[in-house]
């Protein structure tokens, strides 16, 4: 299952049935857990400096398109999904069922909740945290340095099931509450409220999500979790359907 | 012309005068026209669950430079010619003389016409539909969900000679009108007037495309088809002389 | 150190203790420093009809992350670092010390002074010219062209000491001035004054960088190089240090 292309070192610990494809490097100090695939052209368990020789661990049952590249020195849970191109710096935490979109950037020394959905070009700066079934979609900045350049890092915060939309920058410390919506090319400061909607630059507050209608006009559309499930396991989602979600 | 360390399936059908670079991978399910460049370290042919095993055709006189990566059914016409690091997803139908810049994605369950151009790092969502002859620029993102996250997609549309200059973002079900310039960093929402400018976010109207002078001082910088004409072929430009524009 | 899957040209010229990396390319035309290191995937001296057969030279100490793509007729001084997948075009004429973030895009045409820091995903336009000691963050993007598509290429020049926060698209011909502050998400157009911060879309004069305090309270935080030396040569930090900055 290992491409004869690929190159694989033999101080490397791969669980069982994993597929490797070729002009792959794997580099001595990685976890991969059981059930995994590694497409080509990938390198995974690149050190630097601020690695100092600290593993990186891949769950079971992960698949990384081709062209990523993993650090050494980060963690993540069963069943990472990536796309083509991702970079993943070291130092970042990440909880089960993480998926990172095409060409996004995770800058490393971060934290990531379970079944976090990152979409394509997404870029995670240094000291991002970022809860339990987060949405963040194509070309969303999180920035934290409040006075560039400096020595500061001020991360930001991203709370459970808050959605921020295409191309939006969030500052340095600020904090987007549980359930909040961001529209699309925001520019978001500060704390935002739970379960409401903010958009503009600067992003102002426009309204609860509950008063955003699904296109066929059948309720809510948010909770999104009320309605959109793809990808999350039974159980999680018979708990969403039996909650007493507006 | 196939370099020794490319690994080209032997079902793919490869027309004559055919290069490919060294680490290219050429998958089975793959018609490559005559007279084509495939650059290295690309991946022709990529197959998932949703191209269902329908091949992915490229058109004579291809040009896909390094590091790029095409899934399987997907279709282009002659004359496609990208830059480095594309990703084009499954059915994608595109004309003839498509060009993509450096680090473009194009998410596949698109149609684009003839003569298209994406400059660097263009975001094109599912459900897409652009025109002929249209221009987009670095960092602009055609959406497709109304209420992210959802099941519901609708594709925005860009018609023919419309423009859209850096780091704009067009909404879900946004119609860009013909022969339009969407101003840099612009949120576009609804269907725009043809023939006019719209600029700010969120985008407003701003005048007529003909109150734009060239820089010199020497008429009206649009229709830009009056006056540039780089890449285009001579019986399209003497037809384009030819008609009456202001 | 020279990686047996490594593709370097004989002609090429290469420096005293230069390690290249697996499945990296060195084409014909290149000149590379003593003491460099180039990372796997890499390409470096893509030739194209604009490079004219004029040799890439990579100066002394570079460190080319992998996945990296130089083309020829471009020229770095002693101390360059990239990061993964940069893409740098002909034309580039760059000081020494340059550092580029994952996923920039030089499009070439352009010149870099020395000590220029570009963060990720950073899109240099054509023309561009760029003084010392700036720092560009990411997705900003330098335009060029005044009324796309056209022949004309207004570049943006940025001036020494000035910062680009994130995601900012500065317009063709735009000046940002001598320590000047862009903030994050703004669109610049014309030239703005010294050591002023601009802000917004369109970006408008906010205040002198003076005004804006470190984070701990500690005194002003701009001019940066009061109190951010990290990556700069001891004796030009003793001379900012010894300048009367405010």
């Amino acid at each position: 299952m290992i491409h004869n292309l690929a190159l694989v070192s033999s101080k490397a610990k791969i669980g069982k049935n994993v597929k490797i494809g070729a002009f792959t490097t794997v580099h001595d100090n990685v976890i991969i857990g059981d059930n995994c695939v590694i497409e080509g052209y990938c390198e995974i368990g690149v050190s630097n400096h601020l690695s100092k020789g600290k593993r990186l661990v891949i769950g079971d049952g992960a698949y990384i398109r081709s062209h990523s590249i993993f650090y050494e020195a980060s963690c993540f849970g069963e069943g990472l999904v990536t796309r083509h191109r991702v970079t993943v710096r070291e130092h970042t935490e990440a909880g089960k069922n993480l998926q990172i979109g095409t060409l996004s950037d995770i800058q490393g020394h971060c934290k990531i909740g379970d079944y976090v959905r990152f979409h394509s070009n997404v870029h995670i700066g240094q000291k991002s945290i970022v809860g339990n079934y987060v949405w963040i979609f194509p070309y969303v900045v999180l920035t934290n340095d409040p006075h560039p350049p400096s020595e500061t890092l001020l991360g930001v915060t991203v709370e459970d099931y808050a959605v921020i939309a295409t191309m939006s920058v969030i500052l340095p410390g600020a904090v987007v509450g549980n359930e909040c919506l961001i529209g699309a090319h925001s520019l978001v400061k500060g704390k935002t409220e739970p379960d409401m909607v903010y958009a503009g630059s600067p992003a102002q507050k426009i309204c609860s999500t509950s008063k955003i209608s699904l296109h066929d006009g059948s309720g809510s559309a948010y909770p999104w979790r009320r309605h959109f499930h793809r990808g999350y396991p039974a159980d999680l989602v018979s708990q969403w359907v039996s909650d007493d979600l507006r």
